[in-house]
């Protein structure tokens, strides 16, 4: 092994990957030698069309690479997907820390493959991850029925730094798990920020995990994040919480009456559920399941999915020109002095971008 | 003249501009002759700094010009108005074509003026108003008795093309009449799009006007639009209507409380009121003032203007960014052509934006 980083990061691959399905063996590995590194773009493909997760797995780790040679391998094998990718039902779920989203998750996935069978890829958008190098998923235990489940495959959010760079590789991680036969994705994000909107952008419904009771429970989430919501669901409906999550249910309807109807044509439902004592789950899909006919029907889960894949053409080549412009060494040290300027009332807003803009064109020229 | 478009475009503002105060006459006309464009930048801020509002009409038409020479010229007296700028109170009020905006705000002005003293300046904010070339205020006969106030300046929305660029002049607007004299800006706009972004990111003070009943009249206003408002107001709370009214406003301070409180500390209050028949105005503005106040106190006034002042400095510079990449004509008609290949599926959006950006910067080099 040339690269003693790479070596580090297989090893981390090798251990983050295909726990669902430890009995697959890559075919691929020299026996008791870590050389997956020698796949060619071509091996990832046929791995991934043949649904091996241990492939898909390490296909999912080069695509969250940062090393440019990664990178180029992963681009390849995502452009071959391609053809092989779209055919499932992407289901974004958000809701705050102590919402009980991966016990949810549990019960939602373990319910869906029993009862529509298929395959079911879990994934997260948690830019916040890096702390923990593994997010928010990366305790597969609190899965306990799906990380052991033979159809099912949980991947940890990429722990890359920007939003855009995170939210890029998972949407990427969904075109090979589609791929490879996933045909039933969730997306995990923590209801605190901006990861909703992203993940709002990749997915076909967005579910929204709340808690019974105003005020504390509800000051996690971040405003703008109900509308976006085509269905909510209120956990921990069960024993002296009946009610109380009941009358919760009724208060959210109301309100979501006074916004307007989404493009969709779905008016968002409200149910109440408990993921721990798996109340409601039934229900809860059955919800899910009636949203996505009616939109295939109604023509808008493709005008949806259209309009998603143009969203992040802009979106990555905004958020490209942005870079050029801010990792900019010249414009970094500029830019500190004009904030100051702007923010003191010696220039204003558009006279200090305009200057650092016009010093940016130079540089480049 | 020299040029006979800038003749045009100086009658286009005689006409726009300075009707509130029809008795001042410009002191650097020469009588009976259209010579303001003339005026040296340091007469114009000289004009303004006097309160005279002649000149502030002409300056912002400058302002609004895309003539290269007018915006140099404009941009020098911004800059030199800038000292003066800043004490004012900034309150944005939305509502969708027909909550009776017009009579709304003739209303609240001639009672902010009245209760409150000062100088009052009404703005919008409308990249739609192009068909009107004067927009949604144009028509000032609808503000009956603020139009013909002394203390008051109305301006309709600049009618340039992107909302960037509405916005950016808006702004600019309300430095040149702080600098006037204006203690209180009202800045209008339509309540059905990214306007309202823009006016929030403007304001210490985000006013919402609804109708009651649930359903068509709702249907005007966009996700997230009501998450923003700071206080919610419903209009036509008179005759029958009253009741109507007064269970919308339970109805919408139910519906605030399943929110999360904003990062000012202030909890966003409803209140009914009627803009026709004058009932109410009183109570929605002890609100607003009471508002203002309290974050003076806590602080939050002060941040939330810093914040702003950067967002616009950041909103300029991408903007300008995005204007450079997608103006280009070459880049223009690769990208209908990326867009296909990524619609078809046979090109990530990503690698669709990658080859994108690097024709650009092999074109800018």
């Amino acid at each position: 092994m040339e690269h003693p980083e790479n070596s580090t990061e297989y090893k981390g691959l090798t251990v983050n990957s295909g726990v669902a399905q430890p009995s697959i063996v890559n075919p691929y590995l020299k026996k008791g030698r870590f050389r997956h590194h020698q796949l060619s773009a071509n091996d990832y493909v046929e791995g991934i069309l043949k649904g091996n997760v241990t492939i898909l797995g390490q296909a999912v780790t080069l695509v969250e690479s940062t090393n440019p040679d990664h990178q180029s391998i992963a681009q390849e094998v995502i452009e071959k997907c391609l053809p092989h990718a779209g055919h499932s039902v992407r289901i974004g779920i958000s809701g705050v820390p102590g919402a009980g989203k991966s016990t949810s998750i549990d019960a939602f996935g373990i319910h869906v493959l029993e009862a529509y069978g298929g395959k079911l890829a879990v994934l997260a958008i948690d830019p916040s991850s890096e702390r923990s190098k593994g997010s928010i998923l990366g305790d597969k235990t609190r899965m306990e029925k799906l990380s052991v489940h033979p159809d099912s495959f949980i991947r940890p959010s990429p722990s890359a730094g920007s939003l855009g760079g995170v939210a890029r590789k998972t949407r990427e991680t969904i075109i090979l798990c589609e791929a490879a036969g996933f045909d039933k994705i969730f997306v995990e994000t923590v209801g605190v920020g901006q990861s909703e909107t992203a993940c709002h952008s990749m997915v076909d419904f967005f579910l929204l995990i709340q808690l019974a009771g105003t005020g504390d429970e509800l000051q996690g989430i971040k405003r703008g994040i109900m509308e976006m919501a085509d269905g909510i669901v209120i956990n921990k409906c069960d024993g002296n919480n009946v009610d109380k999550c009941q009358l919760a249910a009724t208060q959210f309807r109301n309100a979501l009456h006074l916004f307007p109807a989404p493009e969709s044509g779905w008016m968002p439902q409200v149910l109440t559920y408990s993921g721990f004592y798996n109340l409601g789950i039934k229900e809860i899909w059955d919800m899910v399941f009636k949203y996505i006919d009616f939109v295939k029907d109604n023509g808008y889960f493709e005008y949806r999915r259209n309009e998603q894949a143009k969203y992040w053409m802009y979106e990555s080549i905004n958020e490209q020109l942005r870079n050029s412009f801010f990792q900019n060494k010249t414009i970094a040290l500029m830019l500190e002095n004009a904030e100051e300027q702007v923010l003191c009332g010696k220039q204003t807003s558009f006279v200090a971008a305009k200057k650092l803009l016009d010093a940016y064109f130079a540089l480049l020229h």
